[in-house]
């Protein structure tokens, strides 16, 4: 197709790339009061139980991300873990994904810890609205011609 | 990752497991009254073909599975097909589904079930109230290591 | 329009209804083996908290009703409770919806507690492939110009 | 399964089929008023950059075409190019789809362009009701069993 | 907001606009060779019942508008019927969609009545490819500031 | 229903508040590196218009919220507006939203500039994996009971 073509439009041709597994590892954190980590880890923060639901969100998202991100390739998931630990000062969310398939799947962990962080806030909002989500990273990934990559 | 993970948010890894064919065949079943069953039969229930209807719902469903259950992993199925036969007593549905994949394809036929008795609930509900859903259940399931099945 | 059209694709018009308070309370089940509830009540199945993430399938699938029940009119929910509860032979579920709008939330309670069933069948299959979902019941509606409906 | 199977509950079985790769190209049009096309030209047109947002709709819609089009498959795709031109009597949109699989891939090209005109109509609408979409066609499919076509 | 701000990322602001009964109609084609009009007459086209399936894959496509147009509004439909009608030429397909709501549903009965033509593409390629899409065109409009609508 | 329900399958009942305008405000930011920024600035980056690209990213995701974030509910947005802005050291982006509804739109805002901001690392990653997103915050809301909110 011509050069004309305005740049928004493409989703890039991974159809020449080889099947290898794919794997990547996303970080993010949700600020949080001293007050409402205590009440997390009392239980009784009225929206229900923050961590299993914001880990399920983070599980969901990723299977979506195709559909958020509009040039990622739909891709077969075929592992998603998603851990939130409570800090002091806010939830930590880390997200695993992998895949066997012809591009990389850190959109996926990215998108996973996102949700995640969101679901807190939605959790957490009617108590504590000055919550701030971030910083939200990639960490890892492995797998596909560009070669691994780890944050330093 | 470590032990101290909350359970929920982790999809099984099947990076290592075998690409195989799989299938699955489930079966489900709405009790209808006798007079539900003869206006379908005479296709006098106002809100349309309820067969086809549930059949088509059916088939769509189980290409959501993944987005509805939410450990499920993605799975692009080769095969669908569902099938509703009228009986005396309420409706019953079968469901045949099929991947080349690393994982099962079990929900997806129990998901197509589901969907397709949930369908005809909707389109007699105004007559019928009263209909019943179940049982629900896998009647067969090939390939994978953890082999066949076939319910006693 | 005229009467030749075949009757799968009409969404009943409900603009002319009232818009007022609409509940359902839809129930359902799912039968397990004596040691699969142990296992439950133990937490020592491997694919995670079973109830919390099968009461949150529920709570998602209901607001995706109108998306996988072809005829049914998408529906702002205004509440949905989605409970489980373990029994010595299986695990019932229950959910409650509501809404403020023309037309009822029936479909939308029964797909929760269908949604939820097949979220357990899927966390247990790899230990009790025999379990059998059902039956599911719509238990209450009120709202709308049919009335009231509690099953007997 | 038997006969008796109402036709509409079958997603054709393409587990035996190859693995190959599989390209498509489809075309579609609307047809507008000249002033449309002047107003398009020197973004005048209030609802925004209309050749960005119709070429990324038709990215986003190829994704969703197996939950669109009742009896298509989930496909992984591997490449997606959607390119709209401005031509004196409308805007001429093409998609390019590819992927490496058991079925192919003409109806993600024709959902693109689809839904690439559709969007276009949507932020013309206000000004020029009468825009007309189509044709919209298949120009070339390659690879699978059934070989190469070319629109002649 | 500024007016730095590139088009393409604003849904208009709808919000003091009146609550009315809105509707509209929309009018597709897709043209056939003759043996495949007869072979859908006689019910010999093998992937299933063109029509029904093409009708209800309209009605859904409707409900996801919103999904599929980047700036539509989300609306919650009171009504969906989608007809097709089997001519000498091709398949004649008219939605008339309905809503009470602040925005208009235009582009509700124009997805629907592509999706139906996409659908019956699906149904009739492996018989015949050169099937041609369109005219897609609105035929009235009513409710809302504007007025109504009707293509001359 | 019973108090021991474990807490996670419950979306907060709003049938009783009061239909009002709603509105909110979010921001993110994403930070980029030197070259990047210039990068973009001169369209040079291979994936496309990022700006565009990821505010219609946004818009869209902000329409998805619900089925993002578990315990959220489906709200009809009647506006959505997200801009990003090119800073020195990365990209802002700021998402207003509003509905006329029960419940406010405050995760909507967030959820469009937390995917606009994953839409920006997509299209920029082959070149700036260390780009890190964050700060995500919520900058006002109005309209409902617990009455508006201004961050300090």
């Amino acid at each position: 197709m011509s050069d004309k073509n305005p740049p928004a439009g493409r989703m890039v041709d991974v159809s020449t790339k080889s099947v290898t597994l794919r794997s990547a590892l996303a970080t993010g954190f949700i600020a949080l009061r001293k007050d409402t980590i205590t009440k997390i880890e009392q239980g009784t923060l009225t929206k229900g139980d923050i961590l299993a639901t914001a880990q399920l969100a983070g599980v969901m998202a990723a299977k979506k991300t195709a559909t958020l991100i509009p040039l990622c390739h739909p891709i077969p998931l075929t592992h998603i873990e998603v851990i939130l630990t409570v800090h002091s000062d806010g939830i930590a969310a880390r997200a695993r994904t992998k895949t066997i398939d012809q591009t990389g799947v850190e959109m996926e962990a990215l998108t996973a810890v996102a949700a995640a962080c969101l679901t807190v806030y939605d959790m957490v909002k009617a108590h504590d609205r000055q919550a701030v989500i971030g910083p939200i990273k990639l960490q890892e990934k492995s797998g596909g011609k560009s070669g691994n990559y780890i944050r330093q």
